[in-house]
């Protein structure tokens, strides 16, 4: 996500200078088409008037504290990380003349790396933006301005409202796909051919298995409740299925599923 | 799905004359269009030297003994089900010199209806074709040909096995759509927000959750016992990972994501 912005504000003419501060030396190698300086040292974003932290959420938890350390007064710090409370104490503790602010544009892939970089990938999305209750209207404003300037539509929310929102329509539909994969595989052991019919519905299904597996461990160990609770109610629904589907009970299946599949063709009517 | 045949026969030249025998008007007047005739009346179909029967499951196997009745002897008779052995047992009931094979082309859609026809739906897609007992190598050779005139690939495969493969990698995709629907719209009573935030991860994952809704009981119906073993299959894994993630088990957490994420990587390599 990194990459992106980097390319969607470079395509943008929206910055004078970018940095990256990047671990991987290909990633760097590759950022350097794009960027003005690539260094593995973060001290590089003492100069910076904006520092956007673009990577797992654990890795955002750690680095925020270094941030603080190295960054000028009003400067603004800003995250792009998938869960929002956690993050939200780490920006909290940030000196106070830093100006802090959490985002989460939801526009992730299931494919990371410099490579799928893309400057369109913001473009449409939902950029959630949470501001700290020490966060400034300037420095809102100016997080609203960015998400506008990316192609993004900026949605203020506060970060508990966020977390709980995105465990049911984020990080449930990927602990489902990823089950869904470790089943079918399960499956594919007793009968070599089931991969070989897998179609669109099934590769669809599954799509976000093949997400970032340390990125999806951050986002479901910093919004454990939210996502535990989805997956609770989840379980519940689809024993109800099974249950029904057992005992022959076509009435309730039909109702069940007609109900489904109204309401996915209402919401995706105008985003097929 | 029989739209899509007709168009595809047509644009491959493959029959001198296609009737669609069809109830709905609307349908029929769209078909005109493609088919040299269209009729709500089955009679017609008695001068077909092939009978192919595209409806859903149960209308199939109530359909097979009316076909029996008309069509002439050395007729193919074959059907396009997504489940094969309650139809495997219609077929095998039809009068002996009546030729009859099962198939199922694995490319539906989760949009029914004529308009949503392609005449190139079927390319690259496996057709399984279920031979019975009594089903001639002529017949077989001929199923084999039709798939491949229509750019798909033919896989034989005995009824029951077919049954038990689809239940993994369609049928319960499809159930975990419906439900992860249902479960976020629950969740949406709670916060109107809910839905605005729902990205391209959530729409892949429940893109499935709107397909047709008849289709698709007759599927789950006419392969119940597989379909709930998949499902309680499942369930079993969703609860382990919700164990986990409650308990805070980042090991096991790792190994079961970056396990499915590998799966899903190598599957779709060749085909993402």
């Amino acid at each position: 996500m990194g990459g992106s912005l980097a390319l969607a504000l470079r395509a943008k003419n929206a910055c004078a200078r970018i940095i990256a501060v990047e671990r991987d030396a290909d990633t760097r190698a590759r950022a350097r088409g794009v960027v003005d300086q690539a260094s593995p040292d973060l001290a590089l974003a003492a100069s910076a008037d904006v520092i956007i932290l673009a990577t797992p959420v654990r890795a955002i938890v750690v680095l925020l504290p270094r941030v603080g350390v190295i960054a000028r007064p009003n400067t603004i710090v800003m995250d792009l990380g998938s869960t929002k409370q956690q993050i939200a104490q780490a920006l909290d503790a940030l000196p106070a003349p830093i100006q802090a602010i959490g985002a989460h544009p939801l526009c992730g892939k299931e494919t990371a790396g410099f490579a799928a970089a893309d400057a369109n990938l913001f473009r449409a999305a939902a950029f959630v933006l949470t501001p700290l209750a020490r966060t400034s209207p300037r420095t809102l404003a100016f997080a609203q301005a960015l998400a506008a300037t990316l192609g993004a539509r900026p949605i203020v929310l506060d970060a508990a409202r966020h977390d709980r929102i995105v465990a049911a329509i984020s990080h449930l539909p990927f602990a489902l796909a990823a089950t869904l994969m470790t089943t079918a595989a399960d499956f594919a052991r007793g009968d070599e051919m089931l991969f070989t019919l897998a179609a669109s519905g099934f590769r669809d299904t599954s799509r976000l298995a093949a997400s970032d597996t340390t990125m999806m461990l951050d986002t479901l160990l910093t919004n454990r409740a939210n996502v535990v609770a989805s997956l609770r109610a989840y379980s519940l629904q689809l024993g109800a299925l099974a249950d029904a589907l057992a005992r022959g009970d076509e009435t309730t299946l039909r109702a069940a599923l007609e109900s489904a599949a109204e309401k996915r063709r209402e919401l995706f009517k105008q985003r097929p």
